[in-house]
């Protein structure tokens, strides 16, 4: 018998919760932080390595992987983890949010979206039906249902209208996604920031029943302060007893205050995409290492963080390679930001599991707040 | 005492020699690939992934490194070895080949080579002195001599003017070198392709005695034929009991010819070159996976190779991730290609010390001759 994809909550702190989900392909620690592999890859890293910073689990993007190298194609080699070398869960998303952000290329319908593809500008559609079929064709250990996520601003009719619409690809994914014992489908609840909205839609995917539920529509320029409102009571409205995943955040804080919320998974590009920009995310900030005060400064760029980039290199070197725009300075960066992204999400189980969550999020926001180290 | 620069022959088959050299940095076994880290990185590596290859060596550009990060600069960090994180010997070259190579922005004289850097277009001399300096900054464990790399094809007068430049420069080098025990000072042949000024090349180099001797002024677009003519007599003429060492060779037939006849230590940038541009280099000679035929290919590049390309992907991989420009390409090439170069590297070794180099040769190019596997 196929072992069954299970939430279990081991310790609560406030609305935080600490806990594991587990699936055929291994355990999944919460809260979560899913590195992106966005086109079968976690830019500039082998899978070795991103399990090595403590990942349990990827996200790869319907979208991308549907357009190259096919779903069709992954399916016959095998299905994505063997193809990208990744035997442990992965969560793909819809592919709704990339297609719907092709303001120029699509069109969408009761029925779904068709678009145009960004490389090659074949015609293409999704569908609640479609995007259930590829993501099965993947092999994702978590798959979400297919949604319109609501542009911000949105007025209120705006948001109910498109929030409807995707309870009923909601419906629809579900019915698509059929029995699979082993698999999960995840709903995904909008409603923009109108708290009857969220409840509305929580209520309905509530009533269709899924193995998880994301959180949609943050993450999209509304700024901290207003997603934390939502935050204050989105969670809620979601089924107690089942994962809840932000999708597409974020920066640390945001991570750390969406778990004092409530939340238990999260995704996001930017610790890869700011490494390989030259941008290192530590405890203390962030820290640009194309600035030219790194030039000369032999110290690390974490003493206490034990990656390979802070383990083995200076700043100076950092800096040298950031500059030249060696790949190595795009591997080191990524290597460390998803590092200090475990570690973070390690010491978050942590503090929950001791109950201490408020200490833990005292000192992290002290020792942000006193900024990168001095210049030499 | 420091532990001296020692050479030691091991073995011999026909001209070939299979040996050690031997420094305080550790030991390198020959015939010997260094592959090639000019900016202070082997591109798309990291060091310890270059050393799982089986690298001893690697070979560092002068003058790259002077103009970014600075060699003072370096020399303040700790020296090269520790800025770049690599503990075993390194070999710079003297700056003269890629400054002769900047045709528009040099200026040669007896004194030495003014240029402005391709980078900012800073001015900056290198002479046989400076260049002994930068490479006693970098801590260069095997030093070249500052030469002019002759052109090709050169007339006889003007490959006899420009040889002699450079034995006179070998002179300052060696006097501006000083005593390092543990440190080599390497001379460099030069001569064009004319047998006498060769010889008399040789002579001058021997008269004033180096650690080991380099022959260069080839692979510069002489082609194969010309190069291994040179060949059949260059090494003879250089001291015996030296390690030889032919500048920017090569494919891996180049060097197999090579060490036929008397080379031990070779760098080129055609294995990490070709892995960022989705070319491998195989047992069955070059394959460009940015080819459709691999798009659906469940096999691996080489079912007998055991680097991380080989024994976890798919052609299929390979070819979408080149394709899509993914970083990961990149690092899973390269990798492979210098794990296949020192996999050559040491199949040459072992049959020198067996006495079969005339088998391996015959056996390895009839697997070349077999071309790539056949497209499913």
């Amino acid at each position: 018998m196929v072992q069954p994809f299970r939430f279990e909550i081991a310790a609560r702190d406030g609305r935080a919760r600490a806990g594991t989900v587990e699936t055929p392909r291994g355990a999944i620690r919460t809260p979560a932080f899913m590195p992106v592999g966005t086109a079968a890859t976690v830019k500039a890293m082998l899978p070795s390595s991103v399990r090595a910073t403590g990942a349990d689990i990827l996200l790869g993007n319907t979208y991308h992987l549907m357009l190259r190298p096919g779903a069709e194609r992954i399916a016959r080699l095998g299905g994505l983890h063997r193809f990208m070398d990744w035997e442990r869960p992965i969560l793909t998303d819809s592919g709704g949010f990339q297609v719907m952000s092709l303001t120029e290329l699509r069109k969408l319908s009761e029925e779904g979206v068709t678009f145009r593809s960004h490389i090659d500008g074949s015609r293409h559609q999704l569908t609640p039906e479609r995007s259930m079929e590829i993501q099965r064709l993947l092999g994702s250990d978590i798959v979400m249902a297919f949604d319109e996520c609501t542009p911000f601003p949105a007025s209120r009719e705006r948001a109910a209208a498109s929030m409807r619409l995707s309870m009923r690809w909601a419906g629809r994914s579900r019915a698509a996604f059929g029995a699979r014992p082993g698999y999960a489908l995840f709903g995904i609840q909008q409603g923009s920031v109108y708290e009857d909205l969220r409840a509305e839609s929580a209520a309905a995917l509530s009533e269709i029943g899924f193995e998880g539920y994301a959180i949609g529509g943050l993450a999209v320029g509304e700024g901290q302060a207003t997603m934390f409102e939502v935050l204050d009571y989105a969670p809620g409205q979601l089924p107690e007893d089942r994962p809840r995943y932000l999708m597409g955040v974020g920066k640390p804080d945001d991570i750390l205050g969406a778990v004092e919320r409530g939340v238990d998974m999260f995704d996001c590009v930017l610790p890869t995409r700011s490494g390989r920009t030259g941008q290192a995310l530590t405890r203390r900030g962030a820290v640009n290492l194309k600035n030219a005060r790194h030039a000369d400064d032999p110290r690390p760029l974490d003493p206490d963080c034990t990656c390979p980039a802070c383990s083995r290199y200076s700043r100076a070197y950092l800096h040298h390679v950031v500059r030249a725009g060696e790949i190595i300075g795009a591997m080191l960066l990524t290597w460390h930001n998803l590092h200090y992204y475990q570690e973070l999400m390690a010491g978050i189980r942590a503090a929950i599991a001791g109950g201490r969550l408020a200490e833990f999020a005292a000192a992290f926001h002290a020792e942000r707040a006193q900024g990168d180290i001095e210049p030499l």
